[in-house]
C-alpha cells in the first residue's frame, strides 16, 4: 500500500510470525483506553471537543519520544478503501471508520498516529480519546505491554488523563473503567477445533475470566479457527496481573492445542494429511475463493506448516494471505473498485502467487510441476 | 501387470487415445454373440458343452489367422483379482467372471482368448459359446468392425455357427438373436450435463433406437460423465447399417458436446476454469480419493485438457488413470489386498505420481512447484 511509506513494514510488523509461538499465535496486542480532563468523551463529545483532542496529540508527537516523527491521519482525508485498508491492518478499529447504519463516514476529527519504527499506533476520537494500542508478533504479552505502558506515561506528561482516585482511569464505556486495559492474543486453534474439544476449552476459559471473539474483535464471528482472546475485567486488578494471567492462560491452550495437534496425527494421520493437502490443493489451483473459504483453506494449510507435512511452507507468508486477500487490500492492489465476481478471482490470484513463490524457494525442484497455467 | 506379457500394451491400446475425437471419445468397441451348433447355449449349456467349446476354440487358433498366438486363458487358473484385471480392463465381461450371489467364481471352462497384435478378445463361455470383440481408441467403428467382421468370417470357417436362416444368428438372449452384434461408443460428455442438456439428449437417442449404459456396461451407473452408447437392436438390419447409424449418432452427439463446451466457455468461463482447477489441485495433492470422487475429479480435469485450459496435460495419462486406479488394478500393483482406506490411499498416490510426472515434461519450470512432499 502507498498510503503508508513511513511507517515500518506498512505498520504489518506484527505479521511476521518472528514471535514466540508463532506457528499457533498470531499476534499480542495490549490496548489501553484514556481520556483527556476537561473534554466530553464518548458520545457525549461535540465536535469543538474531538476537535481539541486532535490539535493536543498532534501537538505532543512533537515531544513524546514514542511518538515522535508518527505519522497522523485524519480519517477523513484518506478514501474510503484507504481507511478499511488501515482497519484490515488491525491498525484501526472497525468503530473509528464510521461506517454504521446512520453514517458512511469517520465523525469528525477521528484520526490515527502510527510511528515510524515502532509497533504502536494511538487512535484518536474512537469511543474514547484516546487508544493506545501495541501489536506484536506471536505470543509477547510482555513487551507489548512495556511498549505500550511506556507510550502512556510519556503520553500522560503531556496530556491531562481523565483519572478517579478510586476507579482508576475513566473510560466511555464502563467495562473499560479501571486500567482501561484490554490485552488480547489471536490464537489458531484448528486442532481443537477438529478434535471437538473448543468448546470445552472456550467455556473454561470464560470461568477464568477471558472472553473470545473473531478476526475483527467484538461482535465478528471466528473464521478459520482464528480465535481472539482477551480479558473481560479492566477494573480490581493491576495491570501486570491482567497480563500475566491471560500469558498463562495462553500457554494453558497453546498446550491443549499442541496435545489435540498430537492426537490428531496419532489416531487420524491419514484423515488429517489428506485434508491438509487437498486445501493446499485448492488454494494453489482455484480461480475464485471467498474470502471465508479462503480462511478455512488457510486454517488447514496453516496447520500442515505447524505439523511439518507442509515442510516448504513458511507460516509468514500464510499471515500475508490473510492481510492481503481482504477486500479493502484487493481493491488497493488493483487500483479500483472489485465486483464481488472480481474480488473472488483477484482473491485466488494473490494466494496462487503467493504459494507458487512460496514453493519455488524450497521445493525440490522438478518433482511436483503442474500444467503451465493459461494466462489468457 | 505381469499376467498379459504376450498381449500388446496389456489389452490397454485402445486407452492411448491416438483415435479420432480421443478427447471426447475414449473408446469404440464391437461385439458379435455367437454361439456353436450341436451344443446347447446359455444356461442349458453343460459342463460337457462348455469344455467341448472352449477345446474348440483352443484348437481353432492353431489355424484361424486373427487368433494365431493368441494366449487363451481359462478363467479358473487365473487368481480372482487377476479376472478382475482384465475385467477392469474390458477385455471380459462382468459376467465372465462368475461373481454373482449365488457364485462366487466362474463357470467351468469360461475363458478369454487374446491375440498378441491386434486388439480383440474372444470370450468363452459367457452367455454365448463366444463373444466376438474389437475395441478400438476414439470414435473408430468402421475399423472395429473390419476387424471384428474379419474374425468373425475365419472362425466361422472352422466353427459351425448356430444360424436361422430367417431369424440370422441364435444367441441365448432374444436381444442379440439376428446380427448378434452390439457397437458401442464410450463418450465424455461433461458440458452437456453441466449444461443440463443431456436429459434431452439421451431421450432423442433413444427414440433413435440407442441405448446409454455406464462405464461397465449394462447396470452400470454412469460415473464421470462417461457414457457408453450403444446399439438397442440387433435384428432386422444389416451389421454395417447398425454401425452406420450408430456413427452419424455419435458425430451429432459429439458436435452437441462441443457446442455446449463452446457455451460453457463464453457464458461462465470463470466458473468453468475454477471448477478444472480445483478438480487438478484435489488430484494433484489428495492423499485418499474414492473411485467415484476420482472420476468426477478425473471429469472436471478432461474437460480442461480438452478446453486447453490446462494445455499441458495429455488425455492419454488421464485414460490411464481410469483404468489403473480400479480397485483390482490397484491390488495387482500393490501385490496385496488392500483395506478400503488403503486403496484409497494407493489411488491418490497413483494419481498424484501421473500428474507430477505429466506435468514436469509440459511445464514451464519453476513457475508453478509445490512444497516438497513428505515421505514418512
Amino acid at each position: 500500500m502507498t498510503d503508508l511509506p513511513n511507517v515500518d513494514q506498512g505498520g504489518l510488523s506484527w505479521l511476521d510470525a518472528s514471535g514466540e509461538h508463532s506457528d499457533i499465535v498470531l499476534s499480542t496486542r495490549i490496548r489501553l483506553a484514556r481520556n483527556l480532563q476537561g473534554h466530553a468523551f464518548g458520545a457525549r463529545a461535540r465536535v469543538n471537543d474531538r476537535a481539541t483532542v486532535l490539535e493536543r496529540v498532534r501537538k505532543a508527537t512533537e515531544t513524546v519520544p514514542h511518538l515522535r516523527r508518527a505519522e497522523i491521519r485524519e480519517l477523513s482525508d484518506l478514501s474510503a478503501n484507504g481507511r478499511r485498508v488501515l482497519m484490515e491492518r488491525r491498525l484501526v478499529s472497525r468503530d473509528l471508520l464510521g461506517e454504521t447504519e446512520e453514517s458512511t463516514g469517520p465523525l469528525s476529527s477521528s484520526g490515527v498516529a502510527l510511528p515510524p519504527d515502532v509497533p504502536l499506533s494511538v487512535m484518536i476520537n474512537e469511543e474514547d480519546h484516546l487508544r493506545l494500542q501495541a501489536l506484536n508478533s506471536g505470543l509477547n504479552l510482555r513487551a507489548a505491554w512495556d511498549l505500550v505502558d511506556l507510550l502512556d506515561e510519556e503520553l500522560g506528561q503531556e496530556l491531562p488523563y481523565a483519572y478517579h482516585h478510586e476507579f482508576g482511569f475513566l473510560t466511555s464505556c464502563p467495562t473499560n473503567v479501571g486500567t482501561g486495559l484490554r490485552a488480547s492474543v489471536l490464537l489458531h486453534l484448528p486442532a481443537l477445533v477438529l478434535t471437538k474439544e473448543i468448546g470445552k476449552v472456550l467455556q473454561g476459559l470464560s470461568q477464568m475470566g477471558l472472553t473470545f471473539r473473531g478476526l475483527y474483535g467484538e461482535g465478528s464471528e471466528v473464521v478459520g479457527n482464528f480465535f481472539q482472546l482477551s480479558n473481560q475485567t479492566t477494573l480490581g486488578k493491576s495491570e501486570e496481573d491482567l497480563v500475566d494471567h491471560l500469558d498463562r492462560m495462553v500457554r494453558q491452550v497453546i498446550q491443549y492445542e499442541s496435545q489435540a495437534r498430537s492426537v490428531l496425527m496419532r489416531d487420524a494421520s491419514a484423515v488429517t494429511e489428506d485434508k491438509i493437502w487437498r486445501a493446499y490443493g485448492l488454494l494453489r489451483y482455484a480461480r475464485s475463493l471467498s474470502f471465508e473459504e479462503l480462511m478455512n483453506l488457510l486454517s488447514g494449510v496453516r496447520l500442515g506448516a505447524g505439523l511439518k507435512l507442509l515442510p516448504g511452507l513458511r507460516v509468514y507468508p500464510l499471515n500475508k494471505i490473510m492481510i492481503f486477500t481482504q477486500p479493502a487490500h484487493l481493491e488497493d492492489a488493483a487500483g479500483r473498485e472489485l465486483s464481488p465476481a472480481e474480488e473472488d478471482a483477484h482473491r485466488a490470484a494473490y494466494v496462487r502467487s503467493i504459494l507458487s513463490t512460496e514453493g519455488r524457494i524450497f521445493n525440490d525442484e522438478g518433482s511436483d510441476d503442474a500444467p503451465t497455467e493459461s494466462t489468457g
